[in-house]
C-alpha cells in the first residue's frame, strides 16, 4: 500500500526500537523519499547502516537534519533538551519536529523553547513497543493497530497536523489528540504505573531469602512471568519517564498503595465476600481490550503455541 | 506415546480449566483405562459429557470414586475439606489421592483428617493454566514442560508416589517435591502475589475519576493490558487462595509494599541513579525464565503474529 511520499527527507535522531521500527515503517510504504539516520553512538550508527535503515548516516544530529522536512526525535525523553538546543541552528523553515517520547508535559517545556520560528513542533507518542530495545529490535508492523497521540497547540499549523497524521495513518497506527497533560495522566495509569509495579514486584522476589531465585525461575509459570516482561524494558528510558512525569506518577502510585491496603486489610481479616467482589469487577475490562483489537484473544497470550515451537527444538 | 495405563479407574472431582486439560491429557496418552467425571453442577457435568470428557458422569461424588485408584480433587481449595468429608467413605482401599490446589499447607490440615486408613493421600499442585475458567478451557498441552509439585509426607508409600509421579510425567510435566509450607511460600511470590497486584491495578485503573475506562481499554497496549489477563482468572478460586495461604501472602504484600515505597520516594527525590539501578536489576531474571524453557522468547510473548491474525478477520 505504498502512495506519494508524504515527506521528502526523514531525519531520525535516535535509532533504538522506535526509530528503527519507524525507519522500516516509513520505507515498506513509501511514506518518504530520503531517510537520514542519527544517534550519537558510533557502534549503533553502524548497526543501522550494516541493517540498512537509512539512505543517510550521520554522527551529528545537525547535519542529518539539514534539509529534512520531517525531524523526529526518538531518543529517551531525558535526552530531548540537548539534542533540540543542537539541531535548532541547522532546523529548515517549514520541517515538521515531532518526538515519540512516553511523556509530553516535559517534552513541551523542554524542547518548545528551542523550536525556531517556522518550524512545526507537534509532540507525539506512539503507544507501541516491546521488551526489547535497539535497532535490531525494530520492525516495520509494530505500529499497526495500535495508537499515536498527538499534543499539538492550538495555534499549530493546520497543514503540518494533517500531514503528520497521514504519516502515522501510513505506518499503520490510529491518531488521537490531547493536551499534554492529559496524555500524562492517562499515560501514568496505562504504561507508567504498571511497569513500575511489575519492576518493583521482581525486584520483591529477587531479594528474598526464604525462597530461591531458581525456585522463582523454575515456577514463574504460575502468574510471575507476566511481570518480568515489562521488568525487562530499556532502564534509561524508563528512568526518564519517572523523572519526567513525577506527579501524576506519584498521584498514581498513591491510589495504587490505598487500594493494595484494602486488599491486604480483606485477606487479614478473611473478608471472603469482600475478595470475591474485588476479583470479579476486574474480569470484564479484558474482554474489552480484545474487543477493542488491543488484545488477543488466544488464552496466555497465545504464548503456548510459541513455547511449543520452542520446546520442540530443544 | 501411549504406553501400558498407569491407573485403572480415574475420578476426577470438579471439571474446569484443570480437570478437564487432565481428562484429555490422560486420555490421549493412554494414562489411565477408565474416567470417571463429577461435579457437583448439572449444566457443567452435562457439558462434560458432551465434550466427551470421560467415560462415566456422576453428580454423586462418592459414587464417581467407587472403585477408583485415582482420584483428584480438582475443586478450588476452599472445597476440599467438604469433598474429602463427602467421598471418604466411598474411597478404595490402595486408592491414591491427590489435589491440584494453589495452596498446599490448608490442604494437609483440612483434608488429611478425612483420609481413611489404606488410601495414599499425596497433596499435589500442577504450575499450570490461563485465565479461563471452566471445562470448555481445557486442552491436553496444559501441562506439557510445566512443573507439578506434589508434597508427600515422610512416610508416603514409596509406590503410590511412584506412581502419581510417572502419571504427571505422562501429562507432559517435571514433578517436584516440597514440603507444604515452603510450596506455600514459594507460591505467594511467584503466583499469589502476581495474581493479587494485578487485580488491584486493575481495580485502581477502573475507579479514576480523571480517565476514563475507555480510554484506559484504547491504550492499554502500552503496559496494563499485561495485567489483565491475570485479573480475568477465576474469582472463586483466588478468593479461596487469599483466605488459605494468608500468612505466606500478608508477608509477601508486607515485602512489595516496603519496596514500592522506596520507589516512590526515589521518584519523588528525582533520584535517576537509584531509579536506574532498580531498573536495570530485574532485566536478567527475564532472560534466565525463557532459558528455563518456562517462557517464549518472542517479544510482547509473541502475540504480535496473534493480533495480526485477529486484525485481519475484522
Amino acid at each position: 500500500m505504498t502512495g506519494a511520499p508524504i515527506f521528502e527527507r526523514m531525519a531520525l535522531i535516535g535509532i533504538g526500537l522506535i526509530g528503527s521500527s519507524i525507519a522500516q515503517a516509513a520505507r515498506q510504504r513509501g511514506l518518504v523519499k530520503e531517510i537520514a539516520i542519527s544517534t550519537r553512538s558510533p557502534a549503533t550508527l553502524q548497526r543501522a547502516e550494516e541493517l540498512g535503515l537509512g539512505d543517510v548516516y550521520e554522527l551529528d544530529a545537525a547535519v542529518a537534519v539539514e534539509g529534512a522536512d520531517l525531524v523526529i526525535l526518538c531518543v529517551p525523553v531525558g535526552a530531548n533538551e540537548s539534542v533540540a538546543k543542537w539541531i535548532s541552528p541547522a532546523l529548515k523553515k517549514g520541517a515538521v519536529l515531532t518526538d515519540v517520547g512516553s511523556t509530553k508535559g516535559s517534552v513541551v517545556e523542554q524542547v518548545g523553547p528551542h523550536v525556531p520560528e517556522g518550524v512545526h513542533f507537534i509532540p507525539g507518542h506512539p503507544i507501541a513497543g516491546t521488551e526489547h530495545s535497539g535497532p535490531d529490535a525494530g520492525f516495520p508492523t509494530l505500529f499497526d493497530h495500535r495508537w499515536c497521540i498527538l499534543t499539538p497547540t492550538p495555534d499549530v499549523d493546520p497543514d503540518a497536523l494533517q500531514k503528520l497524521t497521514a504519516f502515522w495513518q501510513g505506518c499503520g497506527s490510529d491518531v488521537d489528540q490531547m493536551e499534554p497533560k492529559h496524555h500524562d495522566l492517562v499515560l501514568a495509569i496505562v504504561s507508567h504505573l504498571p511497569h513500575l509495579i511489575a519492576y518493583n514486584i521482581v525486584g520483591t522476589a529477587d531479594d528474598l531469602e526464604t525462597v530461591t531465585k531458581s525456585q522463582v525461575i523454575k515456577y514463574s509459570a504460575s502468574g510471575f512471568r507476566d511481570f518480568t516482561r515489562l521488568a525487562a524494558s530499556d532502564p534509561t528510558m524508563w528512568r526518564d519517564v519517572c523523572l519526567n512525569n513525577k506527579d501524576a506518577i506519584l498521584e498514581m502510585l498513591a491510589r495504587f498503595s490505598e487500594d493494595l491496603s484494602a486488599l491486604q486489610r480483606a485477606i487479614r481479616w478473611g473478608d471472603g465476600d469482600k475478595l470475591f467482589d474485588m476479583f470479579t469487577r476486574t474480569r470484564g475490562i479484558r474482554s474489552s481490550i480484545i474487543e477493542a483489537g488491543q488484545e488477543t484473544d488466544a488464552p496466555d497470550f497465545g504464548r503456548h503455541t510459541a513455547s511449543e515451537t520452542v520446546s520442540s527444538s530443544d
